[in-house]
């Protein structure tokens, strides 16, 4: 069955990105020596949906740094013309999360990289995340776009490894219990 | 000079109580086997600094936990008397966070444990914290009442320490930086 997972930062005050989306405050305290193990998590995923706040920023950080087909979930962009550098690379659609997944099975795809705060949100609500690698930073933003949000009902976790780093990092990986 | 420290659970979403005050989704994630530190935490503390909430909350859990002076900060609380049963135990105070730690201060304490979600915040807000231990229970509520709140500018930590527990609980300790 396909599956949902997430790898995603967030300051210690749950937030993605400030009010205006700008995620400097967390470009500030990587550290490019350090292997934070985007490689390994995305090296058996067979596709990326993300929402169009997300696409949108990723769009302003210059070089499209994605290899793996990349599914943009947006009713406003559904139907649009992707832009031709990044035809085959992306597609738009506005298909529900749970028909996304759907698709994605039927194209033969198995492992789904979900990036994106309302996304994530989505998918967590919608049942369709396994697993969850979660990356805080040392530091309060005290405003901004939330990693987690409303639920219908609790998400239990079961902890399933974490690191930190130098950088001041914490990099912990859960497994969603159904 | 006297300073403020956090020793504090949530959820990962970021909440350490439900709407209603609720924390048995905590309670059902702790393990009484494992030692989370909060001995060794509370030694070298002088003094305990409550909100109503937290103060109100501890009431409903039976027996008086706490072997230090508390101090309950609340406009609400401040000039009504003391349950006779924490008297000598509890002080009720309309003092600022600032004021509070000037009065302390005098009184010969030098560590405070600052408890509660809004103290927390409150104390955040005013510089008084020198380090925080938060300790992350492995899922989501989706409501509740936040351990951070809004910041009149960012608050940068270094990370100190992180241990994770066989229970799933991520505590990870953190110092302010000025």
């Amino acid at each position: 069955m396909i599956t949902g997972h997430v790898f995603i930062a967030t300051s210690l005050d749950g937030f993605i990105a400030r009010p205006d989306g700008d995620i400097g405050w967390l470009l500030a305290r990587d550290d490019h020596a350090e292997d934070h193990g985007y490689s390994d998590f995305i090296a058996d995923k067979g596709a990326i949906v993300m929402g169009r706040g997300c696409f949108e920023k990723v769009l302003t950080m210059g070089e499209w740094a994605y290899d793996r087909p990349v599914l943009v979930l947006s009713r406003q962009l559904a139907g649009k013309p992707v832009p031709e550098a990044l035809q085959g690379k992306v597609r738009f659609s506005g298909r529900t999360p749970k028909d996304t997944m759907t698709q994605l099975e039927a194209e033969g795809v198995n492992r789904v990289y979900v990036d994106g705060g309302q996304l994530v949100q989505s998918f967590l609500r919608d049942g369709l995340i396994a697993d969850l690698v979660v990356t805080t930073a040392p530091v309060l933003i005290g405003a901004g776009r939330p990693l987690f949000g409303a639920l219908p009902q609790d998400v239990s976790l079961a902890l399933v490894s974490s690191r930190h780093f130098p950088s001041g990092l914490v990099q912990s990986t859960y497994r969603v219990l159904r």
